[in-house]
């Protein structure tokens, strides 16, 4: 690793959670490359103070901490260690921030890939949205050895209002991401099946949304997303299709472990019962639209 | 009704909740009466300000302010219209405070046989816990007519922190408690089953807790529930056995209004599973040890 007083940082994936992360490294003053398969994306960040990568290969040449927001374990792969190539092209002894929602086990699998490439490697799951991306206070469940929290640290900072520092090695950060995961799903499902229930039952659904926050059958997600509901705006701020993938990891997981997940196991076939509805690409509040539809009765339209 | 200057209160039930109920109007100065079909309960009672009832006739005998706080629609039914006759003993034009959770379609029958007999009713299902109800801040998802109200309101005062009035008629109180059972049950069972996935994954469980709650992944529920299941201590706060009543009734409404509710049916068979596990009348954390005793899995015991 080259020695300097500020490390070179590279950003792959400026999708709605990356470019706010990579913006908010920029303004840190770490010198940031960042690059994504869409340029006006690129563009956004540069206009920002980011300077623009051209593939990620280049984007990586050079650095010593590289963020990769991509969708899943296997763009991360394939970024990291296939045709991308973007592991070789890192200093020597940089280290990865993996941010992608995967399994404890795939994170454990790139950790060791990237050990063999003479890599550290952060198991760094975010949570928070786009706006706590953008302003810097993201919740990072991360786990990884003392080096390479020490080596990333820089950049976490930049990113996150919180780091939790669960373990000292990859997987615990995915697991303890994967538990969130598990229960949000779970609860955006029950939140919405509420929802709905209330309508069949002729109540009025901003009374219940005001008794049911202030009582113990509240959750985050209902406080949340049931506004959504409320006003019939399915904009996507998190979609669907975020969590049939996630629920479906757990899924595998509990399959692969013999542990019985049933309420997740419930959950999963909703979010797949509203994607087959034709809403995958719909704000995850949409299991409330998918209910709807399948009972005739009538949630509230967009105002707008 | 005779018009007095300070109506005469009687209280059915004085169970964890009744008992808290019953002295908290009585310290408001109302002249109660209270029963129970243990004697103890009547004692702990009349050292609290309160006076013995002998049975449920004679205990709302000169009542103008009657509160039924029993496990169910069957046993308030009983009490008020079966051998118990509390309704008949009333003074004429009193009004009945129905506190048991029960189907919106059972709070409309029994207020419905209140009026045949010239009586007013409030469907005021209460939420909140024992050490609420005790302090005279419950919280009373209520409805009723305007005149039920007002005649009902020196007692709904001394009880309850907030009563949202809900609604004119029977039925909708109800209605609103069961859509909070439901995502409370639902709740519940998520937490049981998070928290012990965690455990399978090898997470601390501690640092689980604090993590979520710190999350989107958070619930009322998790919060208040899981620190049973970190302390090995299954004292009935709350027992199984409610929610497989209170799950039970909202599966019966969703099969009576052929309205689905997967999320509640699948948490019904999970706490009819740890019922089933010999802890019915265990704390409702006890989804956690059944799905631990499934599995195989170790969690925390008692320190005690």
């Amino acid at each position: 690793m080259t020695e300097r007083t500020s490390p070179h940082a590279a950003i792959i994936g400026l999708g709605s959670m990356g470019i706010g992360m990579a913006c908010s490294i920029a303004k840190s003053g770490i010198r940031t490359t960042g690059y994504d398969v869409i340029p006006a994306s690129i563009n956004k960040f540069v206009e920002n103070g980011g300077l623009a990568g051209n593939n990620t290969a280049q984007t990586a040449n050079d650095a010593d901490i590289l963020v990769i927001v991509v969708v899943n374990a296997a763009q991360t792969d394939e970024v990291l260690f296939g045709a991308g190539g973007a592991a070789q092209a890192m200093n020597s002894g940089g280290v990865i921030i993996s941010c992608a929602t995967m399994s404890p086990e795939d994170a454990c699998r790139l950790a060791q890939k990237s050990a063999d490439l003479g890599l550290h490697y952060v198991d760094a799951p975010i949570s928070g949205g786009a706006s706590k991306a953008a302003s810097g206070q993201l919740t990072i469940m991360a786990s990884g050895t003392e080096e390479a929290f020490k080596r990333a640290r820089p950049v976490l900072d930049a990113m996150a209002g919180t780091v939790y520092e669960l373990g000292d090695r990859a997987g615990i950060g995915s697991s303890f991401k994967m538990v969130n995961q598990l229960l949000a799903g779970v609860h955006i499902a029950a939140a919405c099946e509420a929802i709905t229930f209330a309508k069949k039952l002729g109540l009025d659904l901003p009374t219940v949304y005001k008794v049911i926050t202030a009582s113990a059958g509240n959750s985050w997600m209902f406080e949340n997303r049931i506004p959504h509901v409320l006003e019939g705006d399915y904009e996507p701020r998190s979609a669907i299709g975020i969590f049939t993938k996630d629920l479906g990891i757990i899924n595998d997981m509990g399959r692969k472990e013999k542990f019985p997940l049933n309420m997740s196991a419930t959950a999963l076939q909703m979010f797949i019962a509203t994607a087959a509805n034709g809403m995958e690409q719909d704000d995850d509040s949409s299991v409330a639209r998918m209910i709807a539809n399948l009972t005739g009765i009538e949630l509230p339209a967009s105002k707008g």
